[in-house]
C-alpha cells in the first residue's frame, strides 16, 4: 500500500509568540492514523503574507494533504485565504450562498453586518465551502491535480466540530486503509511485569500492541490496519481477549476511561457509597471522584480538613492524632472511619501527607499515610516521593484511587 | 535595529503521531523576545534522516538562530546529531573529555556502560557541548558562518534546566535589544471598560499595552524593549503606576499570581481564616485554594457535601433546604454560615448548584449560587453558563475566588 502523506500547517502570530500552545496540531495528529495518512511535516507560521505563501507552497508541493487551522478571520491579518489563492494562482470571488448565509448570521444575532466580514464568503474555484456552525469563519476544502488542503478555523471548539462533523466522514470515505486502536488501562503491574506476561503476543505486527508506562498506570495499546474499520476491529478482538486473559483484574478501564470513573463503576455495582477525609490532596480527591458524570450515586462527599483542629472537629480522636502525630498510618485509618461515619457512607477513605516542600513530624516532602475501610476490613497503602507540590497532590489522588480500587475488586 | 530571525525545530516521532503535545516549543517561543529573537518558523519533523537532514538545511540557510529539541537519545532513532554533521558537512568524531563524563555518570549509579551510548558523546568542529546534568544526552551549541543551532534534548525537565543553565546566559549576553513585560490581572471589570479606562495610554508603543480576556479576568500587558533590561524596565515602571491608579483595586495579582494565592494573601493581612462548603465544585475550589505554598496557615478546610443529606448533617437547616431547593440562594447562605461554625473559621464560604447536563429543581445546567459571610455581612451571587462539566466546575472557582476577593476588600 503507497502511504498518503499528510502535513499540518498552524497558522497565526500567539502561537509564535508562545502565548497559546498549539492543540490543534496534536489534535489533527492523533487523527490521521486511522485514516492511513502518514504525518511527514507540522509547521506553526505566523500571519506574514511571504513566509504563509512559501510555507502553503512547500506543503502543495511535498504533501498528498494539508490541514490548516487559524487565519480565517475577518481582519487584515487574516491571511490564509488569500495566501492558498495566490499559492495556487487562483483568483478568489465572492460566493453568493455563502454571503446570504453569513448576513444571516449577523441579522440573526441583531447585530450589524461589518462589510470586512465579507472576506469570510469568498472562495477560490478549487474549494469548497465547509460550514462553521459554531463560528463565522467558513472552511475549505481545496481539491486540485490530486493534492489536497483542508482549511479550517483556528479557535479549537470551531475546529474540531468542523473536523467531526464534516472533515472525519470525507476523509473516512477516501481512506484505502484505516487504523484503529484499543487502550487496556493497568494499574498494580510494573512495566516489566506486563511485558512479560504478554509474552509471544509481542511479535504480532497487525495487530501490533505497544506497552507505555503513564502517570495512572501501565496501558496495553493494541492497534490494526485494514481496508475498513470492521476488518481492523476483528483483528484487535483476538488480541484483546488473549491480553484480558493474562492480566485479568489488572485492568480498569479502556481507551478514555479514568480511575475515577472505575472506582464509580465498582461502587455502582456492589450498591456501596464512599465518604472521603483527605488533607494534603485539598479536595483534589474529591475533585476527581466527582468528575465522572453521575458520581452523585456513589460519592456521599470528602470532608477537606487541612487543619489539624478541624480533623479532630470531624470526627478523628485528639488522642490518636497526639500519640502517632497528623502524618500517620493511625491518623489515616481515623480519617477514614470518622468519613464513614460522619458521612453514614459504606466505604471511608482517609488521607494524610505532605504535599508541601518542607518536612513535617521528620518526615521527608512527598510522604503520604491513605487509609480505605469499610468498618470491619482496612486497606493501608503509603509512600515518599516529592517532585513538587503539584505533583505531589496529583500522584496522592493516583494512589488512593487504586487503593480504593483493589480494596472494592477484593471480595468481602 | 536589524531582527535576528529565529525558528524552533522539534523532532521525534510521539510528536507527529499525536501522542505527546509539543510543550518545549512554546517554552522556547515565549522566552525568545526577552532577547530580541523573532521566532519565523516552528516546525515538528519525525525521526526521519532525510526530512530531518532537510529540515535542519533549510534552518540554518533562513533563520540566524535555530533551536532543536530531541533526537539525543542514545538509539539508531536518534539522528539530531548525524543529521546536523551532514547538513553542515562535518565529521563526528568522540570527544574524550564527553566520553569520561558520561562512563563516570553510568559508574556512579554502578551501572554498566552501554557501548552504543558513546553516540552521546560525538561532536563536530563547530559544536561545543552543553552540559546536560539531569540525563545522558549534552547539548551543542553549534556556531558557524554567523548562523547557530542550539541543540537541546527532548524530554521537557532535562531541555528546560538546559535552558536556564547555559541557554539563557548565553543568550543574554549576545543580545543588543531585550524585551521585558509585565502583566497586570484584573477582575470584576469587562474588556471593554478595561479598554476605555487606559484611554490614551494604548497609544504607546514602547512600552506597548495588550488588553487579554481571560478565564480568570481581564490582563494587561505592558511590554518594552531596550538595550538592557534595566532601561526596558525603566519604560515598564511609570506605565505600570499609571495603569495601577487607573484600575485600582481590580488588579488582583501580576505575572505568575494566581486568584487563590491573591485570596490567601488577603486573608493573611486581615488575620482572616477561611472554611468553604461546597457541592458542584466538588472539591474543585479546595484544590484551587491549597495550591499555593503556605494555604495552611489561613485555610482550614472544605467540607465537599455532594448529597444533601451531607449537608444537613454538616450543619445547613434541613427546613432551607426543603423551603428553598439545594440550589438556591438560602442554601449557598446556609452552607456559609455552616463551613464557618463547623470549622471554627472567621469567613466561610458556601457553593451550590448544577455541574452535571441535566436540569435540577427546574435549573439550568451550570446554575451555580455561591455566598461568602463573616458572620454578620454576607456577599451573594448567582450566574447560569454551561459548556460542559469540567468547564462548569473550573468557571465555578473562578467566580467563587473573585467573590472572595471582592468580600476580603471590602473594609468591615
Amino acid at each position: 500500500v503507497s502511504r498518503v502523506h499528510a502535513e499540518i500547517l498552524s497558522i497565526g502570530t500567539e502561537i509564535m509568540l508562545g502565548e497559546i500552545t498549539d492543540t490543534n496540531a496534536a489534535f489533527i495528529a492523533s487523527k490521521l492514523p486511522q485514516f492511513g495518512l502518514e504525518l511527514r511535516y507540522v509547521t506553526q507560521v505566523s500571519d506574514d503574507r511571504a513566509r504563509l505563501q512559501a510555507a502553503i507552497e512547500l506543503a502543495w508541493q511535498r504533501s498528498d494533504i494539508t490541514f490548516t487551522t487559524g487565519g480565517l478571520g475577518p481582519t487584515e491579518d487574516d491571511l490564509t485565504r488569500d495566501c492558498i489563492a495566490a499559492a495556487l494562482g487562483e483568483t478568489m470571488t465572492i460566493d453568493a450562498a455563502e454571503e446570504a448565509h453569513l448576513r444571516a448570521w449577523f441579522a440573526q444575532r441583531t447585530r450589524d453586518f461589518p462589510e470586512r466580514n465579507l472576506r469570510q464568503a469568498m472562495v477560490i474555484p478549487s474549494s469548497r465551502v465547509l460550514p462553521n456552525p459554531r463560528g463565522t469563519a467558513p472552511g475549505w476544502w481545496v481539491e486540485r491535480d490530486g493534492h489536497v488542503i483542508v482549511v479550517m478555523p483556528g479557535p479549537p471548539a470551531e475546529m474540531t466540530h468542523m473536523w467531526e462533523r464534516e472533515v472525519d466522514p470525507e476523509l473516512a470515505r477516501r481512506a484505502t486503509s484505516v487504523l484503529v486502536a484499543r487502550t487496556l488501562k493497568t494499574s498494580g503491574l510494573g512495566e516489566g511485569t506486563v511485558d512479560e506476561r504478554l509474552g509471544t503476543l509481542w511479535q504480532s505486527t497487525n495487530p501490533a500492541i505497544g506497552v507505555y508506562a503513564r502517570r495512572d498506570g501501565v496501558h496495553v495499546r493494541l492497534s490494526a490496519s485494514a481496508a475498513t474499520r470492521e476488518e481492523a476491529w476483528a483483528l484487535i478482538q483476538p488480541a484483546e481477549e488473549q491480553v484480558r486473559a493474562v492480566l485479568g483484574a489488572a485492568i480498569w478501564g479502556v481507551d478514555d476511561d479514568t480511575l475515577a470513573a472505575g472506582v464509580a463503576s465498582l461502587l455502582r455495582e456492589r450498591g456501596l457509597t464512599l465518604a472521603v477525609m483527605e488533607s494534603a490532596t485539598g479536595g483534589a480527591l474529591a475533585d476527581a471522584l466527582t468528575d465522572p458524570e453521575g458520581a452523585s450515586d456513589v460519592f456521599l462527599g470528602s470532608l477537606v480538613t487541612y487543619a489539624t483542629q478541624a480533623k479532630i472537629d470531624l470526627g478523628v480522636p485528639g488522642d490518636v492524632v497526639y500519640t502517632h502525630g497528623v502524618i500517620s498510618q493511625a491518623t489515616a485509618e481515623a480519617m477514614a472511619h470518622a468519613a464513614r461515619a460522619r458521612l453514614g457512607a459504606d466505604v471511608g477513605l482517609g488521607l494524610t501527607g505532605i504535599a508541601g516542600a518542607s518536612e513535617v513530624e521528620g518526615q521527608p516532602p512527598g510522604t503520604m499515610h491513605i487509609a480505605v475501610t469499610d468498618g470491619t476490613r482496612t486497606d493501608y497503602r503509603h509512600y515518599a516521593y516529592y517532585q513538587g507540590r503539584e505533583a505531589a497532590k496529583r500522584r496522592a489522588v493516583t494512589e488512593a484511587l487504586n487503593l480504593l480500587r483493589a480494596f472494592l475488586q477484593t471480595a468481602p
